[in-house]
C-alpha cells in the first residue's frame, strides 16, 4: 500500500539505490493515448545523477525499458511497466554505514521498523526511487497535454537566494536555460554561485520549488479528504527531503484580513469566469476553479555531508561517521523533474475521478 | 472514495451543514478497546459553535450518538457509528446565495463540478463537516492513550500576532486556559483582541495551529508515499480553510545549511536513542524516530465576511453580495480540536498498519 | 475495510441486530440523479422480517430515514447516508447464547478474533446487516434504470424442489406473484409447501436464488482481478448463508467440450453483435459482452433451528442448546431483494469504473 | 487498479503474452522472511507451458528475475518486483484474428472497452498473465509455511470423470505423482485418457479443481463484505476460464436440511475445538473457525480450438475462423498451482489484516 499511489491513475513503485533497478507500475491509464517514449526518457534525463558539475557525480544512464502496456505507440489500458536498471552499481564498502545510523538518514527508523534493512546506498528510502516516478509522471504528463493542461515548476529559492518575483512575472520557458532550472537568469547565477560554495565547503543547502499548473478545467479534485490540494500536498510531502508545502496564499496569507484575502468573481471579455486575485492558487473547497494552480514546496538541505558527524551505531555507541560517497550539494535543479511527476500524477487521477461526478 | 480517510483506521463522513445532521463511520477499530462517550462529547464541545464569544454566535448542542460498534463500554471490532443532528436549523431565506458565488467559498466549484448543490450554509462544503472527524478523533485519541501517545495542538499565531517560543518552552497544559487556546497567556491576550478588533470590523482573520505528538513510538508511518508526515499534511491540507503545512523545520529549514539541520543521535543516561536537535520532527524516512512530532498549519482568514462584495452569479453576470448570517471572526480556536483529530486518526491509522511490518 | 464495498459507488455499512439500528453511508453516487425514497422503503419492504407466513415473524418496520446526500430530490454527489431504526428489540434473555456457541454460526469465529461480542441476536453478524445493503442497493437500482439496465432476481431452488427451465423461458414480471418469489406458479406452490412442512418440523430449509440482468452494454467490468464475475461472486459470497456461486454455464459447463461451449458470435438484423448460444453468460474475459447476464447463488438452510443441539460454551465444555427466538425456515424469499441490490451496487461501480477506460 | 489484488499483501501484475514478459510487485510482505528463489522457480515449473504431453506445446522456461525487495535471502519490508521473460515469442502472423472476434475469447469486449487491443495471443487477457500470479502465491506460500499453513490443490474432475472420494480420504503427497495432478491414481489416468482423445480430435474439456487449506488458525477473515470465503470464491473467479466456487457444502448443501446441515462443535482430547462435520468448510460468518477449508473451482472448456468455427469480425461481418496456434486441450493440470498461488495470497493478506482485530 505504501509504494502505491493514485485512485484511478495509479502507480506502485518498487527498486533499491544498489539492487537491479527501479520501476513502476501504472494501472488506470486510459486507453488510446499515444506515448512518446522519447518524452519519458527526456524527464528522466532531468532527473539524471550527473547531468552537470551542480548535481552528484553518480553517473546513471538511467534508459527506461517498457515492460508492457503499449502496443504500436499507444496505451491499451492495461498496465504499463516501466524499468529502469541501476548501472553504476561499484561495489562500494559499505561497512561504514552498515551498523552506523546516519544522521537525519531513515537508517535508524528504517531499522525500527522492519528490523533488517538493504543498508548500500540507503536502499528504498534512497531517492533513488523518484526516477520511477519521473517516468510515471512524464506518462502522466502525455495524457494531461492531451487535455490541454500544462505544469511546469521550477526553483525558486537556494539557500536565502530567491526569485524576487512571482511565477506570473517570468518566462517559464526559461527553466532550461541553465542548470539551476531557475527561470530568473540573475538569480539563477547566484544559486548557482552558492551552490558550488556550498559544494566546495563540503556542506549542502536546501530550497525551494514552486510549482505552476495552467489549463487545469474547473472541477478536478474531490471535496472532504481528497481536496486537490490536500493530494498535491500529500504528494510533495512524500518526496525525499521535504519539508513544508503551501498553495495559493500559503502561510503568507495568515496575514491578510478577510477583506483582503477574498478572490472576487468576475466575468471577462470572453465570457469566461475569473477571479480579481487568485490568493486561492486556483482551488477552491478543494476544487480547481479554472485559474492557475500554484504552489511552493520546501526541500531541506541534503543529510549527507561530506564532514565527519556524530552519531551512533545499532548498539547505541557512539561513533563518528566520515562522510563519503558521491552526492548532490543541492537538490534543488533535480528536484523540479520530481515536482513536475507528481504534480502531473496528481491531476491525471483527478481527471479520470471527475468522470463519475455527474450522472 | 473522497468522504473516506485512512487505510485500516478508516473514517467516513456524511452529512450537511442544513440537513438532518453530521455523521462518521468507523471502519477497523481495533475490539476491545474501552471507549469513554463523554471523551467524544467533550471534543465535540470544544469544535462546538458559540461557546464563547470569540466564535461564530450560531448555537449548536452538537450532542453525539452512538449508533453502533459499541458494546457493555467497549468496541467490538465492528464499525462504529456516530451521528450528530443538526439543531439549529432556522429557516433562512437562502435566495441571496441561491444563484450567487460567493467569493472565495466553494459554490462556483462545486456547482461546476456537480451541476447541482445544496446551497444551504455551504452544504457540504460547510466547516461544520469537521464536527464528524472531531468524533471519530476523539475515538482515535482514546486508542492512542491506550498505547501512551498524546496529542496536543494549540493556536501559535492569529494574524501577525505570534507565540515568541517554540513548542518545547510551553506548558501545554494551559492549552484551554482561555478562550482563544494559546498556551502563552500574554500572547493569548493580544489575540484575543485582535479578534475582537477584527470582528467588529466586520472582518476575518486567519492563523497558525501547531502540532505536537508525544510518546510515538519509533516505526509509524510508512515510507514512500504515504509518510507519516505526507498523511499528515494531506490530513491537514483535507481540513477546511487550510493553506500550508509544514513539520520540523519547514520553510526555514532551507535557510540551515546540511551541517547545521542535521540532528545528530546519542544515547541518553536512560540508554534511549535521542536527537540532539529535532529540525526532523521526529520523522525521518517518512518514518517516526521516537522524538516528538510537531507541526505547524495554516488557516486563511474566513471567507464569509460581513461586508458587501463583488462578484457574478450562475448567469456570470456581476452581482453585489451582502454579507449575512453567523460566522466566526477567526476560526482558529475552534480548529484547534480539528487539528488534534485529524492528527489522531493518522496516528491511530499508522499504529495498526506498523503491525504487519515484520514476520 | 471489510464493511465498505465497490470502488467508486462504494457503500460503508454500520450497525447490529440489537443496537440502535442499521445504517449505510453510499459514498460516489453520481449528482444529479433522481432519488425517489418510496423505491428505497420498496424494496426494504421486500426483504422486511414479517411480511409472511414464510418467513420470521421478527416484525419489523423497516423505515428508513434519509440522513444525507439527497437535495430536492435529487442526489448532490455528497454521501448518501441512509439510516433504519430497530423496532423489535425485545429485551430478550440472551444468557442462553452469551456464553454457547451456535454451530455454523459465528459466535465461535467472532469470539476468536475478536474476544469481545455483542452476542444480541447475532450482533453484527446477524443478516439484518443486509437491511443497509438493500437500501443502497435500490439508490444504485435507480441509477442502472437511468442507464437502461434492468436487474431481476428469483427463487429458482427450494430444498430439492427446482424450476425446470431456464430464466428465458419464465415471465419474470410473475416474481412477487407468490410469497416464495418464484416465477413459476406451480413450482412456487411446491417450495411454499416444501417450507410450511419444514417449518412445521422446527428445521430449515436452503435453496438457490437465480440472478439476471438485461440492458447490460457491453464494456463494463475489469480485465485480471476485478473481473464483473469476479466482483458478483465476491458479492453474493458476502451475503450471509451463501456458499456457491456460479454464472453462465457454471458448473454443469466442465460438462461439454469447447466446441459444444463456445459462443458463436453473429450480427442480428438488427445489426447488433449477439451471440448464438449464451454460455458465457453475458461476460467474457470479465467484461460484458451485451448479452444478458445470469448466475445462480447457493444458500445453505438458516443455521438456527428450533430444535435441541449439542455444542459447547466458552469454556470448552459440552452443552445442549435449545432453539429459541423467531427465525426464518428458509430465507430464500427474502434473499432475492438481497441478491438484486448486490447485483445493483456491483454494475453501478462497473459503470462508473468504465467511464476511465478510454482517454 | 483492476490489476491488483489484495488489501496489506497486494500484488499489481502487468505484462501481455508477446510483449517483452509478465511481471508483479507485492507490496505489503512482512519484512524478514527468508524468501528461496528456487521455490518461486518451483511453483512456475508447476503452472508453466510445454511441460508435458497433456498441456500446450508453446514453451517457455519462465526463469523468475528478482528485480527488488529481497536483501541477504531475506526480504526487508518493500516491494518485490518479479518479472518472468517472454521467451518463445514467435513472430506469428495474426493477422487472422488481428479483426475477427474468437468466440468466447475476450477480443469483442477488449475492443468494446477499449477500443484498441493488442491482439497478439491475446494480449493482457491471455492465461499468461497467472504466471505472475504463482510468482507471487509462492512467495505468499512462504509466509504461510512460517505460520504452519499448508495449501494444496488438485484436479478432481475432467470432463465427466471425477475423483470418487472426498479430499479427506486422499493422498494430498500424491499429486504431482502424474500429470494430471490428480492424488487418485486411476481416476488420474482416465483423465489422462479424456483429455488425450480430446486433443486428437481438435477439442477442448474442462473441468474441477479442488482446494484445501489446513493448519489455518481461527480468526483469519473479514465479517461482512470481505469474508474469507467471498475473497476466495473473488479470487478463484479471477482466474482465466473460471465460471464457478463452492465452498463447504456448497450447491450440494441446498439439499440438506438445517438439522443435516449443522456442524456440532466439541472439544477433542487434546482440548482442541472441533466440529462433528464440516459442511462449512471450515469458515463460519466468513473467519475461519481452524478446521479445513475447502472448495471447489469450475473451469469451462479452452475457447481456444483446432477446427473452424462461424463468427464476426471488426465490422460485423460473418466470417470463418480456421483454430491454429499452440493451446491446452485441457487447462486443468496446469491451473492447480494457480490455484494454489491465489489461495496463499488471499490468506497471506488475511493473515496480516487479522493483527489489526485487538487492541
Amino acid at each position: 500500500m505504501s509504494n502505491s499511489f493514485g485512485t484511478l491513475f495509479r502507480i506502485s513503485t518498487f527498486g533499491e539505490s544498489h539492487g537491479p533497478g527501479i520501476g513502476v507500475v501504472i494501472d488506470g491509464c486510459p486507453a488510446g493515448l499515444a506515448v512518446n517514449v522519447a518524452d519519458i526518457q527526456a524527464a528522466l534525463d532531468r532527473r539524471r545523477p550527473g547531468q552537470s558539475e551542480l548535481t552528484t557525480p553518480r553517473s546513471e544512464a538511467d534508459q527506461v525499458e517498457v515492460l508492457s502496456g503499449l502496443f504500436e505507440g499507444q496505451t491499451t489500458g492495461t498496465p504499463i511497466g516501466l524499468f529502469i536498471r541501476n548501472a553504476d552499481q561499484r561495489s562500494h564498502d559499505y561497512s561504514h554505514i552498515q551498523n552506523a545510523y546516519r544522521p537525519s538518514h531513515a537508517d535508524y527508523t528504517y531499522d525500527q521498523k522492519y528490523g533488517h534493512r538493504d543498508y548500500r546506498g540507503g536502499g528504498r528510502s534512497s531517492a533513488r526511487e523518484t526516477a520511477a516516478r519521473v517516468a510515471a509522471g512524464a506518462v502522466a504528463m502525455q495524457l494531461l497535454q492531451h487535455h490541454g493542461i500544462r505544469v511546469r515548476s521550477y526553483v525558486s529559492q537556494v539557500g536565502a537566494v530567491a526569485v524576487p518575483v512571482g511565477y506570473e512575472q517570468l518566462d517559464l520557458g526559461l527553466i532550461d536555460s541553465n542548470l539551476v532550472r531557475c527561470p530568473h537568469p540573475e538569480t539563477a547565477e547566484r544559486m548557482a554561485e552558492l551552490i558550488r560554495q556550498t559544494r566546495d565547503r563540503h556542506d549542502t543547502v536546501g530550497g525551494i520549488v514552486t510549482g505552476v499548473a495552467t489549463g487545469v478545467p474547473a472541477g478536478l479534485g474531490e471535496p472532504v479528504f481528497d481536496k486537490l490540494h490536500a493530494e498535491l500536498g500529500k504528494a510533495m510531502l512524500s518526496i525525499n527531503a521535504v519539508k513544508a508545502f503551501e498553495y495559493g496564499s500559503g502561510f503568507a496569507g495568515t496575514l491578510l484580513f478577510g477583506s483582503e484575502h477574498n478572490d472576487a468573481f468576475y466575468t471577462d471579455e470572453a465570457g469566461r469566469v475569473r477571479t480579481r486575485t487568485n490568493h486561492s492558487g486556483g482551488i477552491q473547497g478543494g476544487i480547481s476553479n479554472g485559474q492557475d494552480i500554484y504552489f511552493r514546496v520546501a526541500f531541506k538541505p541534503v543529510a549527507t555531508i561530506l564532514q565527519p558527524q556524530q552519531t551512533i551505531n545499532n548498539q547505541g555507541e557512539a561513533v563518528e561517521l566520515a562522510g563519503r560517497g558521491r552526492h548532490d550539494p543541492c537538490v534543488l535543479p533535480r528536484a523540479v523533474p520530481i515536482v513536475d511527476a507528481m504534480t502531473a500524477l496528481v491531476l491525471a487521477d483527478m481527471l479520470l475521478r471527475a468522470r463519475a461526478s455527474r450522472v
